[in-house]
């Protein structure tokens, strides 16, 4: 099979190093570059010792690659820094951006949730919204791929085809998310840390505040044609990997799950549990499946979906590869269908 | 100090444990007897080690319990079971029973619930609801209390004084609950091992279907004085102790804190966090005490009231102390005091 | 590729499901009968949630299955059980059995160890130990081929090398194993719950009680060619899946260090760190490598080689389709270069 | 009873907030006084909400301590700033250091093992060694104790009397050391993530370069009267508190439980189990207990010593206190009876 040219840059943080775990075993890809700015010089497996059996390119920075030999550049970076590197690449590169930096369509909205202005609009006009299941025909004309975020991927997992049908009440939904802290990144918090998180759980970004809101705001919005604002509160959980939504909704419990299921029928990696089975965050983990539940309350008239994906695969570097699948008319699942680890 | 005389029946169990972790250092009472039916004729040591240090009677069948020696018994044995147990007990011993079977007071809905019909009606008459902070009084004079659901405990703290003040719509109240797998008790089910839960989460009793809810009906209707439906879905947690239940309702968030923060201004052991700050459950893991956090949404009145407390010492085993300390004519946080562990 | 036919007994163990995990994605292995005497009738999924994307035969009793259209057969059962079960199949079915029935050559010391004499004398005899990277043309030729205990993999991993160049003390060698809980299966044991093994660790099978010893006397004295006894410790740990053995030996740390390194330059699967540098448990988790690491001690003469592994993959369902690919004559690691998964 | 006034300096780390927790019951100790330097000015609400309900000191820089208000100063912070601290403290102030800094009665040891000069040679002459169970007359007298390491602790309840009564080989013992995170303290390290660590095992300060090793040589040496050097390998486990060393001797294995059972026979918090039963890190989480457990091997002569204590607790604050009730003529045991908490 063809072996596509892959660049990662970002490849030191966790979902630079799944990209590398997923593309290890991808049959069309091959790694050529991989970046980080403050680990350049280092080896992958110094960074990263679960990477040791693999034999890959030592950890450069950015302008020491060659993007001339670079069929498609996954960029794993912080976001704002994002914009002013993929602002420097080369124009006709292939990109899929797993940042929040391109997420957003309308550069207020992206300011008003990132606090500062955008310093690349035009590319942001050009950058497809990466949830491949809702825009499959897009992502495969695209030059630019911004990737969801992992908990706006799993909240419109459960709610996009319930707001596209119009089977639920637009005004009162409520998504309650656990998140496990790999999603957090590599990042050295207080709150991160084992000692603080093991054990126990707690509320964060509460109030209205989580910048995936943005993403929510725009997607759903689009979708029913009228602003849609939901509330999002998301929980970190004592778990390194999975995000499992609780997504309270008003509408015909039946007529909910068979709305989804409807939708996701032929998809490869989201499926619909039978009506009133929920979905456990441990059936996903390390792999690119999305698993949704739907079951009836004893108040006639509510329902509440369950949505569960693993964030740094489904919600982050899965996607981005199914993506990039797409983006290089490579088949849409190839490298993808490795099986959840479990237990 | 005079040295109250107590009784635990199902001390093999996690809150039969619980209950001589906090007596061990209670400085008014002193345990005369315990029980454990399959496990007679151990020693307490043998079924927890951790109780290793403490020089406490061996575990014995009731029928072996002299009751004339006992002052107070707690009674930690399964529902069902308790009924016919606490029915041949002395009707002049006072009991704190820690399982689900004297907190419904209207028998069709213990047989809703339960799936049977109530064997002992009479007490349950009798029997008084152990939720310390709103039935006081009535526990001050009681010989039969009735200890809370833990859940229910976590959920009543929140939203009781909100309903009370008629500050929230009462037909819209969602309670997204996290639980950890302490409160499922010492049981060997397959879900409950380390290698199905650790690492992950899922949704249970999910649907209006947990039976908590037969508490939060009784008694949020009869604050309201009319009746009260709670949606209420919980999910386990790969955590030991503790549980947070993050509270939706509608109202003025404001209002709401105030209200809260008013009603428990006077309490040693429910504290309300300042308005915006949402409490963690390692806040309160092995104690007595339970955090309250409000913040209002970004969706005009709308708020989100965040509960933690320890399943097994306020949910029950601690919160079953707090009621014998008023029963018993002693200080109401004796030995109760104890600072919760972390990290 | 062609498509070999795998029947997998047992499959609804965890072992099992690691089976089927790994055959998911393997090239030229496709499974087309799976028993679970228990769960005979049910699905996969229903057993293994996780495993819901897969379309795999429905679970039936043994007695059901037509092995004349099975290539090769994992027997996944329990020891005992395993001996009557593989006795009663055809005599010219290729078997890769994970149980500890045909793991010890002497009936005597299967008897000592497992208490019971062995029922299958004529195939024990048969049977090919099933540690490939010293096993490897024996395992070729096998048609029945014991899988090894998870610890005794990781023990001789790092011994076996150091005993045959005999560079070690041999009557002062201690194996302090620290192990992943889903070693001990899906067995409903207090000890293996959650809320009694998360956060703490505990030594069991101590003061060479473990059955794990048999193979390891078996194997180092037959390496040796004179008795060779060990101490082996093993530790329970709230972790899942892993196992580091951390090896006392007396020898000259940089001989070990260059005879491990020797010894394993050209394996796929088993990776020699530099020395002084000790892997990780996490840094293997779902993949079917192993790592090694030697360091010296203070004290002159003194080593220690920890070597980790995936008890799941390495220890048992990895290896034994390593064993399958030689056995059918497929490449090795045909299937099993899946990466770690971290974090 | 008289109420002791205590000053904590360093209380924004784990064992200051050890120490908090277990005074806050304590009935006869009361603090007056709590520093952090860089946190001076905030409430200890803040740093640690666990601590809300309590009525303390503000955090203050400890020039702002006025020492002759304060009866008794503990010392939690880091080693080699403790000593310039404490030199600058009242000469008659008593104090219990719980960093590295008095531990060791040689200058040229410390030196060895911290890589720097001791700056306060006299006061580390002046200083006791705080294992209050072998210490406990210079303790009483003293006006400055050091209290240990905690995996030195661990390791010198099994071995002191084992040396003592000259029943082991000395030249030969190893300790393999299981150690919760806690330990690290609250720093902010990769691999003290909760994504790094939980799940897995690594060891650390392996091949004799723990700085606990120090301890061992002098207290070992010192009993025996001759040098003693052990093995000493610590490895990190994903959990909060607890530290089992497995160590393993060359010895009658009856005569060592008989020795230990014999030296601790007395004493409130070390409890030596029945011969050939182990303990486990979870009986003694959140407490004062050291449990000590001794089984013999299949190899003649040889035994292991299970030892498991609270890094935090009897390895740390609660060793302090116990100092400190001894410094200040108070029963030993007064506020450290807490019982365990499991599970």
């Amino acid at each position: 099979m063809t072996q596509h040219r892959i660049a990662i840059l970002g490849a030191s943080g966790y979902t630079g190093a799944e990209l590398v775990r997923l593309i290890a075993t991808h049959p069309a890809m091959r790694i050529v570059a991989l970046s980080a700015d403050r680990k350049a010089g280092m080896t992958m497996d110094q960074v990263f010792p679960f990477l040791r059996h693999l034999d890959l390119p030592p950890l450069v920075k950015i302008g020491e690659i060659d993007f001339s030999q670079v069929d498609l550049c996954f960029c794993a970076l912080p976001h704002a820094t994002t914009q002013q590197v993929i602002n420097a690449l080369p124009r006709d590169l292939k990109i899929v951006d797993l940042s929040a930096d391109f997420r957003l369509r309308d550069p207020a909205e992206y300011q008003k949730w990132y606090g500062q202005p955008h310093a690349a609009v035009e590319l942001q006009k050009e950058a497809v919204y990466g949830l491949t299941e809702f825009y499959r025909d897009e992502i495969r004309a695209a030059r630019l791929v911004a990737g969801t975020g992992c908990n706006a991927a799993a909240g419109q997992f459960a709610l996009r085809p319930l707001i596209a049908a119009g089977v639920i009440d637009l005004d009162d939904i409520a998504i309650d998310l656990k998140a496990g802290v790999s999603g957090a990144g590599r990042s050295l918090k207080e709150n991160l840390l084992h000692a603080e998180l093991s054990g126990g759980t707690h509320a964060y970004s509460a109030g209205g505040k989580h910048r995936h809101l943005g993403e929510f705001d725009q997607e759903f919005s689009k979708i029913a044609g009228r602003p849609v604002l939901v509330q999002f509160t998301p929980h970190l959980l004592p778990m390194n990997r999975g995000i499992l939504a609780s997504v309270y909704v008003k509408g015909d419990p039946a007529t909910v799950h068979a709305t989804l299921a409807g939708a996701y029928g032929d998809e490869p990696f989201v499926k619909v549990l039978p009506f009133g089975a929920l979905p456990s965050t441990r059936d996903i983990a390390g792999s690119n499946f999305c698993h949704l539940g739907v079951i009836g309350d004893r108040i006639p008239g509510r329902a509440m979906v369950v949505s569960v994906l693993d964030n740094l695969t489904k919600g982050s570097s899965g996607q981005a590869i199914q993506n990039a699948n797409l983006m290089l008319g490579i088949g849409e699942t190839a490298g993808l269908m490795l099986a959840p680890v479990f237990p």
